[in-house]
Order: C-alpha cells, then structure tokens, then sequence
C-alpha cells in the first residue's frame, strides 16, 4: 500500500491539456480523474452508467436536452446514466470526474475531444 | 432527474453528530456520505471493498497498523478493502466517504460507534 495522500493541487499541476481526464486513484473497479476544461465539450451520454462531477476550482455548467445545472467549488453532481450532457465553462474549471474504469469522456460518440483512457498522474 | 447541485458546505449545516456518515448522492450502486469526525474512531476493516476517504476542511489521520497517512483539505485516499485501519482527528475534520451502498462504518465490528446506514441528508 502507498500510504501517500493525493493531493489535488498537486496532481493539476503535472498536466495542462483541456478535456483530458487523468486518473489519480482507484476504488474497486472505480477510478477518480481530474480534468482542466474550458469552452465547450460536445453532446454524449453514458449509456451504462452514472458519472460524477466535483468542482474544485471555477464553475462548471452541465447541459440537458431540456435544464442545466450549474456548479462552483465545493459543490457535485450526479448525471445518471443515459442522459445526454454537454459540460461547458466559461473560464477554466477544474474538475474530478468518478466513474467505473473504462468509461469514455466522449461516451459512444467518437470526437477530436476523445481523449485517451486510463492516463495516469 | 433534480438538477440541483449538492453543495457540500449546505449539507454539512444540517447535522452535527460525530461519526455518524450522512449520504449526499448514489452513483450506480454507490453512494457518497459527508461525515464529521473528531477524536478516535475505532480500529476496523471492510472486508468486501476499498473506501474513499476525501478531506473537506480540517485534517485527518489514518492510522495503520504499520503506519498512517496525514490528510488536509483538498487530498484523498483510498483504503484497500481487508486493510485495518482506524481515523483519528484532532480538531473536528468534515470529510466525504465514497464506498458501495450497504458499508457500515465500523466493518464487522459492533460499536457504540457503529451508525446508522443509508441516513440521507
């Protein structure tokens, strides 16, 4: 066991690119990913599972077909699964996303926003 | 679907026993408690499951058998499922579990510490 605690702060500093989730941890087959993003991600739904959104820093926004929710720091989410979402943020927000390994940011649609998966930091 | 955002620093103002896990959000078939925690808890283990311990605002430590690791706000740490372990706070310490639904707080062990499951705040 590494008895190490992961700081957040920390891990945001190693990595700089936009929609790109890093993994930080693992719970079971769970896996706790950060992510710095900015502007607008694209329409796509996890057609298996819910996905977790926590703010760390900045404010987020989750669009629905028919709402949206807004987030700040402090402050989470559950989007359940096989609802379509698209996350927008005005100024750069960082993020840790919670969802069972092997879950696509991009969900089934295959985007210039798909990012590589399991990328550890 | 509610689309309100869970605000942790709201969820906290409603409750203000000790150890005692209040959940905030289900993700599949795990679940998300805010606890706060002061003094020593006991030593225990989950035998079936990892368990997220994520530092809010104050500092944790959780002790090992063999060793411990020292968490503030803004880190986390996942204990591995079987592994004994026992938090310790000095000053009250508000931190978030993450762990399926259906874990006691005290593993096997029956405590005068042993809470309630599945209290939703």
């Amino acid at each position: 066991m590494n008895n190490e605690a992961i700081n957040f702060t920390e891990k945001f500093s190693k990595f700089s690119k936009h929609w790109s989730p890093h993994v930080i941890a693992e719970m079971n087959d769970y896996q706790f990913k950060l992510a710095k993003v900015a502007g607008e991600f694209i329409w796509h739904e996890h057609p298996d599972t819910d996905e977790v959104f926590v703010v760390i820093e900045g404010e987020l926004i989750i669009e629905f077909r028919d709402d949206k929710v807004e987030l700040k720091a402090g402050e989470m989410f559950v989007v359940p699964k096989g609802v379509e979402h698209k996350p927008v943020a005005e100024h750069e927000c960082k993020i840790m996303l919670i969802e069972p390994k092997g879950v696509i940011n991009t969900g089934a649609k295959s985007s210039e926003l798909t990012a590589d998966n399991d990328v550890w930091v």
